[in-house]
């Protein structure tokens, strides 16, 4: 099914994270995250495996108890059940992630 | 795992075509197709679900028997085993994929 991005609602999701579901289907999601600069989402973790690619801005990640700055161009794999975060480091800092299976949490 | 794009393989697939994969891991991997204009990839299925994102350029998607023209923030789900094509319209139109579970034929 075609999604046009603007056609998607934009959720806050917390204090500085806005949130669009880009697209879904089966057992998988696209959905891209928009910070606000110095915005902390803190630690967290589920049962969907992820990959976060980073399209704009930077941030620090965590995962597996490790920080790491990313970058545009940069991405992470998170396996299910692994605690990770983020904290974006400039304003709009925006991260596409896919998810298996789908975030059924997020509709 | 962190991935730096610019450490990934750029392999040229298909004449115009231009393939990185950004991140794999599990069941889930995400990939980055780099088109030269009026570049056209033909229509093929697999089992995958795929989610494909254009965030540069435009194109004009094959899927269900249907031609629809995508731009920039333009996504389209395609369920397991569906017929689906591309052809892009613009130099450097550039799609980010989602698949699960992972394409081990791009290992």
């Amino acid at each position: 099914m075609l999604v046009k991005r603007n056609e998607t609602e934009a959720r806050q999701t917390l204090p500085g994270v806005t949130r669009r579901i880009l697209n879904h289907g089966g057992k998988l999601m696209m959905t891209e995250f928009i910070f606000k600069k110095d915005t902390d989402v803190g630690i967290h973790s589920h049962p969907h495996e992820q990959i976060s690619y980073l399209i704009r801005g930077s941030g620090k990640f965590h995962l597996e108890g490790i920080d790491t700055i990313i970058e545009e161009g940069d991405s992470l794999y998170i396996p299910s059940d692994v605690p990770h975060g983020f904290m974006s480091l400039e304003e709009d800092t925006t991260i596409i992630d896919a998810f298996t299976p789908l975030r059924e949490d997020f509709l």
